[in-house]
């Protein structure tokens, strides 16, 4: 697919659309649209983001809206498989996350009656802000029988290692874990969906999907330019998140450095990924006073209790012991900061008269057993706010370093 | 709760946020937020779709991006009950499509101890163009044993008569019918979702939800104003759509008139979903060519086969007998149109490789009995396009006309 010689113009004229239907796509809505140059270089659009860099784009990149995270089994047990797909899945990424299609529409190499390499329905949107992050799970290295499955396994990053159990968890195997994650955010579902599918098609008989998530109304900020929204118990959350402007902080905390542990990360971070589901029936009949003494902040203005203003810092040990601030606060947890980028989601109903909705928790770090081990348990023991939490799935993943231009890859500095 | 003479200023007063919470509120993201009115009238701000009206909201209204539906069973078996629960949750709507909360925050009638009247999560978010629009299924005229439930049995349409079994359909009972249903249309998922959670809040002990769906990327235009959008098949769907710029059209297709059945529906409309489950990952292994010979349109400019642009007319006696595009049009169906408004869903994935992903099919019209259940016949017995689908429910629901002002309520033509 990579290597395909037509563009995406010829693509269309061989399948019989012509210029009409060139023509007809690119008139709505005034956008930029998918695949409007006429050759196979990604043109990065309005509202496009960079997917070369350092670090992989989608972690410290303003939170978009919406997101779709994909946890896949690898299935192939042929490691140069893999590593195609990975390349494949690059070159994609890079059109897509440019507004353009995941492949060629209608002919893979000038072959008419060959399915479409791009499924199609983002056709006519713009990028929307949409990044693709790729990360890489435990089970990659070892499978659960200890064997090396592709020549990796002396690679795998102590940081890995197999997280605790954390007090009260109770979760569904089925959508925990994964060989790989990719996570799509962007500010149109549809082009989040769009592209997982579309990787997903890629990858058919090399991986498998293992679950998703769709979300919405990103429930952290991860720049100051936004706005702190809120999640569905009504509260401004993670508004003493790390910010995308505060590199030192940053490197402090998120980028994994030289000398934390194998080469191939650094510049990469760990992503913890936890979906709970919120009582929200439960909550919504607890009364005002009750709420902001669990969370630790005022409803209204998301001001820490006490305080006047959303941005004002707590005075941590003047909080409720278990309310939520005080027992994720760096100051509760030996200095412990996480970039968090959650969502929140609504499943449909449980059968019981009640919204399946909640949180899908992702957090990005340097170091999971040093940042996000140490405030789960903290959280796990002592929060109140956990009456009303049901945590479903966990996942851990590594993610690498971003891909520089041309022949570099997904997992480049894992595999070679 | 629609009584309450406090305003929301004083209860977020009462309740101890105090006046740096409102300004804390009042300032997010420049927009105009829910509240920030001092007294309870809903005043409409920036993106705010009218509320009283001739016909509902919701239905002619250009298609929003976002969509959360809900259906209720009704718990209660008195009337007077569920009467008031109509009142409670207009005087609701009223607010919340105008962009302001549910209800108070903090205080009911002045009581601070009390759970909040609105669940938070919208606040500081415009109204997005939020509609609501209710409905009520054959279930709440008369139950399984024929049990007249609220003295209403005489006043059940025959157009609400049990739709016939469509070959091919296994539905799930679970996600189908309801004895009530609202449809929550946005821009913003997170404004959709908060409806109806707090319609679902306000309801407690009255009705219980039976099932939800969230759904993005309007798969239809209401309005020659919109691009047509593409469902999960990449194709654009819905182009011949009965659209809001057509009042004659509209009045012969889609509005109930005086003398169809009893008169509390005149200026209603019926309402039938289903729950479409696409076989993407099978359909995206098939070729463009067969493809678009199923649809009957271009993939790329939408345009029927044979034609160059997406509006040109089709040549529907040139077009595949058993294309869809012929099979669902007007000249098939002795001129049966609809009016749908449909949307993309993704649920996750189904346990075995695949995207659990489809179609949230809505449609509006006059009668179902001489519109919706012809073309559905027409399309299960023959469309080639029924292989790579899979329905998994179905609703039907009567939509009353729109209310007036002030003392009108959702459903007085019915229960008054």
């Amino acid at each position: 697919m990579s290597d395909s010689t037509v563009s995406r113009r010829r693509a269309i004229a061989l399948a019989g659309v012509g210029v009409a239907g060139v023509a007809g796509a690119a008139a709505v809505g005034g956008a930029l649209v998918r695949g409007a140059a006429a050759d196979d270089t990604p043109h990065p659009a309005e509202g496009a983001v960079a997917f070369t860099g350092a670090h992989q784009a989608g972690i410290v990149t303003p939170a978009q809206d919406r997101l779709h995270f994909v946890a896949f089994d690898v299935v192939t047990k042929d490691r140069e498989r893999l590593i195609t797909l990975l390349k494949d899945w690059t070159a994609a990424a890079a059109r897509m996350t440019a507004g353009q299609d995941a492949g060629e529409i209608g002919a893979v190499n000038g072959v008419p009656e060959a399915p479409p390499d791009d499924t199609g329905e983002a056709l006519g949107l713009p990028p929307s802000g949409l990044t693709l992050t790729i990360g890489f799970g435990p089970t990659l290295f070892r499978n659960a029988e200890g064997r090396d499955r592709f020549g990796i396994a002396a690679k795998r990053p102590p940081a890995l290692d197999d997280l605790p159990h954390f007090p009260g968890d109770m979760l569904d195997a089925g959508i925990s874990g994964g060989d790989l994650c990719v996570q799509a955010c962007a500010n149109d579902p549809q082009v989040a969906v769009h592209a997982i599918r579309n990787l997903a098609r890629i990858g058919m008989g090399v991986v498998s999907v293992r679950w998703t998530q769709l979300g919405f109304g990103r429930t952290s900020s991860t720049s100051r330019t936004q706005a702190t929204p809120r999640n569905l118990f009504g509260f401004k959350d993670g508004t003493a998140n790390l910010k995308l402007e505060e590199p030192e902080l940053l490197d402090e905390h998120l980028w994994v450095r030289a000398g934390d542990g194998p080469e191939w990360m650094t510049g990469g971070s760990y992503l913890v990924t936890r979906k709970i589901r919120m009582i929200v029936e439960t909550w919504d009949r607890s009364s005002l006073t009750e709420q902001e003494a669990i969370v630790g902040r005022h409803k209204g203005s998301g001001a820490p209790l006490g305080m006047t203003a959303e941005f004002d810092e707590p005075k941590v040990a003047a909080l409720p012991e278990t309310s939520h601030v005080r027992l994720v606060h760096p100051e509760s947890n030996a200095g412990a900061r996480l970039l968090r980028r959650g969502y929140n989601y609504v499943d449909g109903s449980d059968g019981l008269g009640r919204l399946d909705a909640g949180l899908f928790f992702i957090a990005y770090q340097r170091d999971p057993r040093k940042q996000f081990v140490p405030v789960q348990l903290n959280m796990s023991r002592h929060d109140d706010m956990n009456e009303y939490l049901k945590p479903m799935s966990i996942g851990l993943f590594a993610c690498p370093p971003g891909v520089s231009g041309t022949g570099d890859f997904w997992g480049r500095t894992l595999f070679s």
